[in-house]
């Protein structure tokens, strides 16, 4: 899926997009659709039983599929017609019955984010927890807050790490609102060959499924594929933005933080390189890309020549590499090493020279401890820690 | 803010997003500021009032402001200076006291997206209640449904535009569900000039605008911004779908619908160009660029250098380009004329052919009319018509 | 064209591409057009004279044409008109005799675009000299070279000035390269109207406008919009990535360059924001996001239904915001302090840990001079200033 | 790299751009330094005999390299101590000597872009050739041309092939100029290690690997990352295009071409799904995506801390899928029906109607043989295939 994948993309994230992945879920889809037109009187049951059977992934060969999908334009073709040879005669009618290709690999996408979403749901959660811990043991660390990378009046860490916690909470609520809906509407979304009986076939697949029932076949109205790729690239962003943060603070003249392992050299001993952010960033541009196409939804009629077809991979991409910047800041952050002391000593005269010159115009005095300056710092803090022990 | 404007996008979108507008709305939060730090008794009334009485836009050149803006990376300087300057040496002081020019800039872009969606959404319910009629009209009109552009089988002209107007009330509702918040926080985030009372003023100074809350300031989080533009594209996007299709079935050789005013030509007069759906798709296109820079959050620590000063123009071009996109296919829409019996002279003998032969190996009699093959259409047209209904 | 844009772009490159130079381009071409079918015969001199003397902007009223162009889908067809008006009906026939819409449009475009790169190329020389300065000066100023924004090893700022100054002369080459072709191919691309002169015409109207012949008409070829895109991104980029370097090396705790007129504040006089080099990035990023959709070439048959229409306002956006980045990086290397005791006094000791091992594992000396261990930085810097003399 | 690899990318190319091409392309660029480090005396012939010696893949597992380069933040640094353990104590010092990572990394990748380009060199000939063909063969074959997808006036189909092959010519030209640098600068680009010796080894560096000897090293000037993939864009935009057209023509409404294995369908045997073409549209888009983060060059300083690692996949997928598009509509074209009787039956009288009006105005007679109105449509072709001739 993506170039030196297991050093961008855990395991797990890698499995879940993988052709086989697709292969499983294009077969769960069949046998799904089986399940439901016997439950609906519409297949009798010996050829449910019969599908089921035969939709064990490993008695097909996914290269094949995929190279005899050249000339069908999907794999889905080529699938259901030796599913159809291995059912048999007798029942082999039914498989497949009423559906197009793209009902198939457009619920076996939903299978697939489903399963990546709940992997990415842990990994924020995490990550959240993590950011959480930092922002509490920093309620009362100042350090320099900046804008255009210049140090300008102070603020705490438990403040950085709670606009990270807050992102990180949002990005997950985002992904856990996500409607991810079956698809089901035969050649042109009218389910013809199911009679009066479609809405009820409909229904009954998106529960074999645990998927949404959506209200209409959503063929070309892409809006669940692009719903979930701006969420990806959501939860990419966060991880991302605390990844830039990292990368910002852990420079050798600020040295605020390191990862606790960080890519070091046995030549350059000073280097602490933050390889983890640094990977963070690099995945969430994978999925930033992968997110234009998926939200481009010019699919012409009742199905695209071409932008559908795209979706496959750019979609397994953004799975995969959300899940890569989304494992890789957890990582980071469960290693963080905050310099409180170097925080303080970073911090230069300048930086309350606003507040001196506010206090003056006021009549004040103006003492010397960042600690007094700090504001809603310390509320915001809560605010966000509040949030987060609601979330769980 | 675009070329050729007024041939894009209707004037009060233009005006929405015009410099002016941006002046406006600037002055609006400096004076909502003002009126919600006396409010919280941290500034005397009369500040507020004389900040007030100074908030007028004819008292400020923008271009002016522009160029001054030019070494210090944004306009709120220069016009904060302005204010102060003609507030006078008495209450200059609170003149923008405690805030940074993001949190002006911010809530004034949020000012500006506000009157945008409520544009937006007087076109989507319009362009929404064309489709309504469309889908009701149509419901009995048969046409060849096309995959890969092929004719595949019969559907109806009511389901396609019941099509459109789910996904024209999908956009309109992820619209109205914007959170479009103020933004407070001061120079570091930490409302910091507001000693204890920064939670008050925020809530106030939000109530003022009223503009939602935000639970911590958002100068480096961007996701109201990223989520914005993601919503506009999704209208944008859903307008282009629509203006796909209408160019494709309004070909010469398909003539299934055409615009009522085609932009037609003196010597051509066999033309009858989509020229609203075209220019919904071109509008489309500029909305979707534009998305790609707004949904990248690389902000870095507590404010950006560079990327935040990258967002208004985008920001203005989306918002601006959403409302060409939707103006012109609620025309389009509005005007369309659907070419019933061409409908049903376009279908080929082929478009029956997967239901004879469904039929044949059921052992029942097919017959030839596309009427008997539509399944779920109607059906499905019901669930959105409701959907619709409801939505009013 | 763009929101706050004296902030970001200056005058010339403003009214380049505003409103009023595409109409003043527009009748560039059709007077040129005029002029082409005297001197090939097809049309009486007398009609050329005719229409060059009303080619004069100030009769047109562009918010008007751009009006009557929304249900043209253009402002050609109603300037045309407007123009055959002020002709006459002896020579109004005469008026875009044998053209398109599209061949008006597209070589106003190439004007535009000549004039932009004009402007840019003495930009970038500028700011090409401008580095150069800096590389031949500091060619012995050592300074830490960063890696994942780590110090790594020495490097000198001339050497960084030098690969900074090659982007730049890449950049301002790769636009001098650029074929900016003539459109004229009328309403099919066959030139139709002007039987077998056509090719004459073409060569003719080409040379008139000064621009390149082009081998086809390119109404949906648009490798010539394409390439403009990808070389005024390219420029935007070079100057972005100064930007980066200088918003690095520009921050408090490193403080090795800053802006001559950085952008103060009253109140936090220790901010010496790098606003050039911010604004430079901003630019960039909205040449970049145009770029994406001006390289996407997905134009249907002889001329498209919305992506050629959205390229007018993604052009001028690029042209203008390109000029905006060049010119604010030009700035900022012009005022560029070097702060080259800070460069030494901030290289930490580890930064020689790599050389000493070196020197170690040789049985050789390692001494403490980083001026020891610059390798070819000084040839690589002569490089540079080699091919920055050619280029002038 | 994608999804259903074979569908779409045929194995040449998946195998140019996988984990084993870039492990091979890595240990060739170790071999090569070490053999350009002993030709210029500054490693023992003894250790590039030993390095060249153990630089064969089979020794090496991938997948351990990607896990372990997960700590290090690449796959290099995991891969030189592997290859530095089994050179062994005498002359492992002399593995990888005075470069860095990113030196392998980026030299490798050139190889794989420059063993890609070859294969779509040979891609792009083909797809030319049959282009050339077409347009010979069609020279005199009429159809309608469209705008706006409207019958506009007569064009031929040997001038639509013609404006295809020019496509195609471009960008073969284009990707046969692109530069190919090799890269090698140490870790902080001084070649520091080689002390007066550097400019000799980068020149023989690159001409071990036959890639060309940059000016400087380019570890952050990311032109020639950029403009490959702006390469690659455009020779998938060709494709796409060409894709786009065929699929509109091959609609069933216009008949006018056919794939020749047009992916059917035993139930809808009316349907000829132009299977390639919508396969070159999809990879175009997989292209333009990664186009878009490959041309975007912020990085910093001396080394990126993410933008770099994010190349990897994108590139490896632009490369891959760019041989998708081109194959795929190589595959379309030679098997390209063309419907002559068709296109002539589908011309419409309006079609004339601007030439007959011409003809009135001038007081000729207008005949109903659209060939008489061609104008230039022939020498156009002529003058593409001149071009495609001078080109092999």
């Amino acid at each position: 899926m993506t170039t030196f994948g297991p050093l961008f993309v855990p395991a797990p994230f890698r499995d879940g997009v993988s052709d086989a992945a697709w292969l499983d879920a294009m077969l769960r889809v069949e046998r799904a659709l089986a399940s439901a037109l016997t439950k609906t009187g519409i297949v009798p049951a010996s050829a449910a039983a019969a599908v089921a059977e035969r939709c064990d992934p490993s008695l097909y060969d996914m290269n094949e599929l995929c190279e005899a999908g050249r000339s069908t334009g999907n794999p889905v073709e080529p699938l259901v017609r030796a599913l159809r040879a291995r059912v048999g005669a007798g029942d082999a009618r039914y498989v497949h019955y009423g559906a197009t290709s793209q009902d198939v690999l457009d619920s076996a996408a939903m299978l697939l984010a489903r399963g990546i979403r709940s992997l990415l749901d842990t990994e924020l959660a995490s990550a959240a927890a993590a950011c959480a811990r930092l922002a509490e043991e920093h309620r009362a660390t100042p350090m320099a807050a900046r804008t255009l990378l210049q140090q300008a009046v102070p603020t705490t860490f438990g403040l950085k790490a709670a606009a990270w916690l807050l992102a990180l909470l949002d990005a997950r609520a985002r992904l856990a609102r996500l409607e991810l809906p079956a698809q089901l509407g035969g050649a042109a979304g009218t389910l013809a060959s199911y009679g009066e009986r479609g809405l009820d076939v409909l229904r009954q697949f998106a529960a074999e499924l645990e998927l949404q029932e959506p209200l209409l076949p959503w063929h070309t109205d892409r809006s669940p594929v692009a719903q979930l790729a701006a969420a990806l690239d959501a939860a990419a962003d966060a991880a991302a933005k605390i990844g830039l943060d990292v990368v910002l603070l852990a420079q050798t003249e600020v040295a605020e933080v390191s990862e606790r392992d960080g890519g070091g050299s046995s030549t350059m001993p000073q280097k602490q390189n933050p390889v983890r952010a640094a990977l963070a960033r690099a995945c969430a541009r994978g999925v930033h890309a992968q997110a234009s196409l998926l939200t481009s939804g010019d699919h012409e009629l009742e199905r695209a020549a071409g932008a559908w077809q795209a979706e496959w991979n750019a979609l397994s991409s953004a799975l995969a590499l959300a899940g890569g910047a989304v494992t890789a800041i957890r990582e980071c952050l469960e290693g963080l090493q905050v310099h409180a002391k170097r925080m303080r000593a970073n911090m230069t005269d300048g930086l309350l020279a606003e507040h001196r010159a506010f206090a003056e115009r006021e009549g004040r005095e103006a003492g010397d401890d960042p600690m007094a300056y700090l504001g809603s710092a310390d509320a915001f803090v809560e605010r966000a820690l509040t949030r987060f022990r609601e979330s769980r």
